[in-house]
């Protein structure tokens, strides 16, 4: 009987160990499974509040209008000069092809408020990309989560692996490049 | 007695016409001194959210960052396609100069994303320009009153003589140029 209870106990206790192996090995895994970078689209990102404008011109010489803005937690580290950026900052940057505004040039040709005016607007969007902060999940990428959605659908990793390595430069500035337009 | 009594409702009604009259005087006086244009920012403004962001090229050839920002009231229609845009909706423009970021550039010339890119951001604020709708106050200008504000003053009446002229072309969006971003 204490031999069978023995037993009993060892074989309890292998299984107990096998059971925390597995376990151990699986979160390993599901951690090793984790992205690095984004997989969704943060919800909300286009009631974000503005943070800046800016404009890129492409080496084929096309431009972009851009806007990058800001979740609340964002808008008020930026606003308080806090950095670096907490937990919860969300940063999107939105992307658009510049294109001329015919029906706004029409009135501006007219000379007012002055001759030789052009507009340029929104055109198609080209992507969307997020900088979401958390310094425990992110850690290996300077506490950001990148993402980069093309027509909904995320970047492969190859372009993924990218983003942080472009951000370092801005390691004075939390890994971020924009900065806060008055 | 009686007569005195006449005498002092008489003399009631005379006061009160005189001052019925000195009201609507006044009233008057009021409706008239109420400017056609904005004499005050809108108060934040600056929270408002994204409708659209555009670029201006001046006669002299120097370009302006363009950010459009909305109030809940005037997202919501955008959104939603509703046309007059309702009392109370508000639309801000922020006007900057564009510069050259050098110290994005720095980045971008290293070759990634892409060779031969130039990152342009918002350098000194030109104006802010406002609209505001309510159809009553301003139903001279298109229910619209308009404003202007460099460093923080709003421009002279002449000037803002000018905005609704040059907003009626755009009579069949409501007198409102800028289309929503997506």
């Amino acid at each position: 009987m204490k031999r069978n209870a023995a037993v009993g106990l060892s074989a309890l206790a292998a299984i107990a160990f096998i059971v925390g192996i597995t376990a151990i090995a699986s979160e390993h895994g599901d951690e090793a499974s984790v992205p690095i970078f984004l997989t969704e689209i943060p919800q909300g990102y286009r009631d974000f509040g503005l943070i800046a404008v800016s404009r890129l011109i492409a080496g084929n010489g096309s431009s972009q209008l851009r806007a990058q803005l800001g979740n609340d937690i964002a808008i008020k580290a930026y606003r308080e000069g806090k950095l670096p950026f907490p937990d919860g900052a969300i940063i999107a940057a939105l992307h658009w092809n510049e294109i001329t505004s015919e029906e706004n040039n029409k009135v501006l040709a007219k000379g007012f408020p002055g001759a030789g005016m052009q507009s340029f607007v929104p055109g198609s969007g080209v992507n969307i990309q997020f900088m979401v902060k958390d310094s425990k999940k992110y850690a290996a990428t300077g506490g950001w989560g990148f993402g980069d959605f093309t027509n909904g659908k995320p970047g492969n990793e190859k372009l993924m692996q990218t983003c942080f390595a472009c951000h370092v430069p801005a390691k004075d500035h939390d890994f971020v490049f924009t900065q806060y337009a008055p």
